[in-house]
């Protein structure tokens, strides 16, 4: 007998050097329960599943517990026929009769109901399949994170009804801002082959309640909506589509003329609109349930309807009007700006809040959190809470264009939770970001909130396996945005790496203050879009050679003998009073504006004295050295409690580390050295000199940094 | 115990399905030997290993031993302090001292002996420490294939010196002509992310006995030669160092003007001279055992010593000169051809036969297998035998850039062979290629063999799964060009997928009759380069667009109402005088040229009779027909025998063959609709009509295949 034990923890053993944690399995590891007493107890409780419901969708829930159970439970649980004491009972309310005793109304379309009976039995219930295989995958994630399951009533629904990737992934597999590989719809050998891949990803979305992925890129092109690609993407469709996924594709404006021979592709035009009711109505006959287009119009090159001096709305409105007969929807881009004089920050608002009222009922308008680009940190834009008459959506993004690629651990909640409880004060005290995009605060029907992935074909998925983690973070977050960043960061660690506390409580303090952490090497105190030109990989404030005057770090810091910073005030571009007077009167008194914003909206003297009681110099200088302290502490942090993990992760981890400590000493060398020709003043004690010369870090080239 | 018997297999069975068998071990899967009597066997003979040396090689020696040995027996395996009855002793005669008794003269630098002593110890041996590595990897082989161990005496010396992949891989991870994702190589990561890919690309090449690694594109970028980038390559040198592996790098010739500011690239120019003298030294002062450089020069647009009025001896012998002092080489290739109206076919013998003694001792001239461009099948080049004085390397394709992508499955040690066991005559019969390329016919100190990766980053790492199999091909044999294809399917299906016969018998000969299925439905009888342009993805016969006759596929093919073919003899190009004159005279004769050959020799009257008894045109249409049933019985033996391996390959296999069963067809209905254009004569009985018109076929476009 011991001999056979000890036979068996080798197998096991060897099974696992040979099959390392390569970080594939996402949050679904479903790895045995490491709790002695919780093992005893499921194993006594869980006798079997029963799922009485043959869809696709229900076929997908009793694939996912005959593929996690055994697993977690470390012995065989039996498909069962007939629900018994102890069954895990899963299927609809109508599948399972008087099984169910409760209302289901709060559980919505998506939403799911785990209750436990008198008979011991875990039923899994919904109004629909899908919400039922949500509530599976709740259930499975109380028995990962090892929460006790004797007794449970546990009701769920979905805050936000669009909840949605957006992948910048070209018809070649590159990806615009992807750092984690190439993309992962092999279009090439589609739509025979079906990569494993394409599952896995949709049992990952469902599991935390993506409902919708965006197959190409903003930047769009035309020929994705050419036939061939079509039933390329209808084969995507059908695998996901058990998993209660929609599929999106993005909108080429000009595609009329590209694809469809037509002299203008003016939203006016009858013939450009019968086009576009054409071509919905061959995309519908591929893709049934087809969710309907993203589209990014008349903003950085790409074609839209100012092309033919029409509106946004116009546009939006055709195409519209076009998917509205198939309950499709258009989720317009407001990432606008132009090469005028006018402040970047102004001009989504300036563009977007005239036409609030002239879209169709299905038409939401997508903003991203802030209003220039995803920055480390960035006030909400100011659009939310100015257009109360069109649903808003909440565009963010997991890909790391402008923190630190896919090389730096940085946890996002923090940030996105940030824009998410950000008061607009539309309706007064209490309006918050969160609010508005969740329909609530205007009634409105759409909902939504997208994620631009971090998704490739790295093994992992994200390249760094903490990026798994702001995917996860996302699909948990426009499920239920109350849900806190500790709390996301906990249920995923014990996923994904282990339930060991000594793992758990360090790692997470870890991940929850990352954010923070690159802020300060990176961008403190409101300094924005000083990245590198074009790739925006590194340290490069002094760039100017952009073709726009916009395109430029110069113009966003603004650095001179006198201070740093870009007055947004009513003396400079006055951007704020974009939004409303609360928020505009805490932020335009440089007394009142956090430090956290301060450059994002004053031009502030070198000598001021900040809220941390230091001058802005010597506070500057403070974040930035403190910024890579932070990495060297995530560093040793990872060195002492990776033990408790299996050796590739680890590894992994530590030698990104060592990348990211490396870049943040960069960062922070850079920029002081670049500043302090401005500032004239010496490196406070404690900063050390930076290690090159500034001539040395403005001569790096990085000419195939991933972009 | 019983129980835990049912526990342990169920165990096993759930890790199973969770990490399936992504084909990510190639073949080095070491799952626990299969046959009961043999396993009883192996864990009565094998008590543990000893392995006394300390260095790298050895650690990976030892490591592999752990890593195979426990998995392979399913019980642990101890490293032994000292050798015991049954050891696995493994390590160089003088760390073995008396356990060695014979003589080692025939391992050479790399190869190994394996015998059993009287005190059933397993010695595995060699002269150095990468000898023994080999002999470790091919004893674990012996288990893999499940081959007695009990009495051994195996000597095993590799019959040529430079075992080399060249990876086209570009800095921005781009693989020119790849088809399984992008570069391995993570130039961005590097140096301080080392993927675990690396050391098992390491790994898996030692097994198979390759020792170099072109680790960048031959179309070359200057770049890849600054210090950032030689920093990163000496990462990647630092992890292959241990098994035996050698980095080389391309040389674009004008690098010394694009890094290193001269106005020249002359190789007779003093300053150059001296800049390539400084560069190397450079190098190896980062890679102290750097290989050399592959160049191409003076081809497709790359710069090279004719820019200067020099030749390729002048511009081969400058770089010879700076990498001699630190035994390096210079792998010069002759894949040249420019825009004249001379037979392309002709070319790179008209180039370099005259230089032919000219070249330092340290260069060897890289020839590609046939005197076009890795065509299905081509006549080996005409340069085999001619350049007596010069070491001629082979170079072969893995990469199917002409046969299918890796969506077919193709494999290639019988064009590997043909090419290999094609006779010269250079001295007289017997004069094979093989024995000019291992140096033996004209005793050259170099000698070397080639093949074009078809590695990238998906996770299988060659696309199709079968495509391992041309990797594990080009090792074995540049090792040892005497195994047969057969052999070596053996040995690499027992490894990679199961030991099962039932299995093994079929899908060889399934794999055995591959490469003649698919040049049957794609360029029967001596057609070729008839595919589409510029991609290389489909067939294209008649395309004429190019921008120089040779870029087009109606050069190669030259049908017209008299016939098709290409007249290379002395009516025509007469590139037939390249060859030796028995060589010519079989082949300018069509009485006696084989019909396989046929159409790239001979301009063929369309009812001329062939040596199987049909006309031309018949024969053409039978050959294509019988490809597209080549297939269909590919697909229907893998439908047979796929339940004996994992389902996830199984399903991998199953839909690139239904991939490739509709390009076959699609391969067989565009050329004979197109053909038939000039033949005029109807498709004979059982060749069906095409499903669609030439039209149809000729307006296929595909802007994004792989290229």
């Amino acid at each position: 007998m011991r001999k056979l034990l000890l036979l068996l923890c080798l197998l096991s053993g060897s099974l696992l050097t040979l099959q390392a944690e390569d970080g594939y399995r996402l949050w679904l590891r479903y790895e045995q329960v490491t709790d002695k007493a919780l093992l005893k107890a499921y194993r006594q409780q869980l006798s079997g599943f029963y799922i009485p419901g043959s869809s696709a969708t229900m076929a997908a829930a009793r694939h996912e517990l005959q593929l996690a159970l055994p697993a977690l439970l470390g012995q065989p649980i039996a498909s069962q026929a007939q629900p018994q004491a102890g069954s895990i009972v899963a299927g609809t309310a109508a599948q399972l009769g008087k099984l169910v005793t409760a209302s289901l109304q709060d559980a919505g379309t998506e939403g799911f109901h785990i209750f436990t009976t008198p008979l011991h039995q875990v039923v899994i219930t919904g109004n629909t399949d899908a919400g039922v295989l949500h509530g599976v995958f709740h259930f499975l994630r109380l028995l990962q994170t090892q929460q006790p399951v004797q007794s449970l009533n546990i009701s769920s629904a979905p805050k936000i009804r669009y909840r949605i990737l957006d992948h910048w992934d070209n018809l070649d597999r590159s990806v615009e801002r992807g750092y984690a590989g190439i993309s992962i719809w092999d279009w090439h050998k589609l739509p025979l082959y079906l990569d494993r891949r394409y599952t896995d990803y949709a049992r990952a979305n469902a599991s935390i309640g993506i409902n919708g992925t965006v197959l190409t890129n903003v930047n769009a092109n035309a020929l994705s909506l050419t036939k061939d690609y079509l039933i390329k993407a209808a084969a995507l469709a059908n695998v996901f589509r058990p998993y209660g996924i929609k599929v999106f594709l993005t909108a080429r404006f000009s595609a009329p003329m590209e694809i469809g021979g037509l002299k203008t592709a003016d939203p006016l035009d009858a013939q450009v609109q019968q086009w576009w009711k054409n071509k919905v109505k061959e995309i519908y006959s591929y893709i049934p349930d087809f969710g309907g287009f993203l589209v990014k119009a008349n903003s950085e090159g790409q074609p839209g309807p100012q092309n033919y001096g029409r509106t946004h709305a116009d546009g939006a409105n055709m195409l519209a009007d076009a998917v509205a007969p198939f309950n499709g929807i258009i989720m317009w881009r407001a990432f606008v700006y132009s090469n005028t004089d006018a402040d970047r920050f102004k001009q989504a608002y300036e563009e977007f809040k005239p036409l609030d009222g002239k879209f169709r009922s299905n038409v939401a308008i997508q903003v991203k959190n802030g209003p220039i680009d995803f920055q480390p940190r960035e006030p909400f834009s100011p659009l939310f809470g100015a257009m109360p008459h069109t649903p808003l959506m909440l565009e963010l993004q997991l890909t790391q264009e402008y923190l630190g690629f896919a090389t730096h651990l940085v946890y996002m909640p923090p940030l996105f939770k940030e824009v998410l409880t950000a008061d607009t004060y539309e309706k007064g005290k209490g309006s918050t970001v969160a609010k508005v995009i969740d329909g609530s605060l205007e009634n409105h029907a759409i909902s939504g909130m997208a994620g631009v992935a971090n998704i490739g074909n790295d093994r992992n998925w994200t390249g760094h396996p903490f990026g798994q983690a702001n995917w996860y973070a996302l699909g948990r977050l426009a499920w239920d945005y109350t849900l806190s960043s500790a709390q996301i960061a906990d249920e995923w660690l014990r996923q994904t790496f282990t339930n060991d506390a000594r793992f758990i409580a360090p790692v997470k303090q870890m991940m929850l203050s990352s954010r923070e952490t690159l802020v300060k090497y990176m961008t403190p105190l409101g300094l924005h879009h000083i990245m590198g030109y074009g790739h925006h990989y590194g340290p490069a404030p002094w760039f100017n050679k952009g073709a726009r005057p916009d395109w430029n770090p110069v113009y966003y810091h603004r650095a001179d003998s006198a201070g740093i910073g870009f007055d947004r005030t009513a003396s400079g571009s006055n951007a704020l009073a974009q939004y409303a007077p609360e928020v505009r009167r805490q932020w335009e008194n440089l007394r009142t504006c956090p430090d956290a914003y301060v450059l994002w909206f004053h031009h502030v003297p070198w000598n001021y004295t900040l809220h941390s009681g230091r001058t802005l110099w010597n506070e500057m200088c403070y974040q930035y050295e403190a910024g890579v302290q932070g990495v060297q502490q995530m560093c040793n942090t990872w060195d002492s409690v990776s033990i408790f993990i299996d050796e590739e992760r680890a590894q992994q981890v530590k030698m990104l580390l060592q990348i990211q400590l490396t870049e943040a000493r960069w960062w922070r060398d850079a920029c002081l050295a670049y500043f302090q020709t401005f500032s004239k003043m010496p490196l406070p004690q404690g900063v050390p000199a930076p290690a090159h010369t500034l001539e040395y870090y403005k001569e790096l080239k990085f000419p195939y940094a991933p972009h």
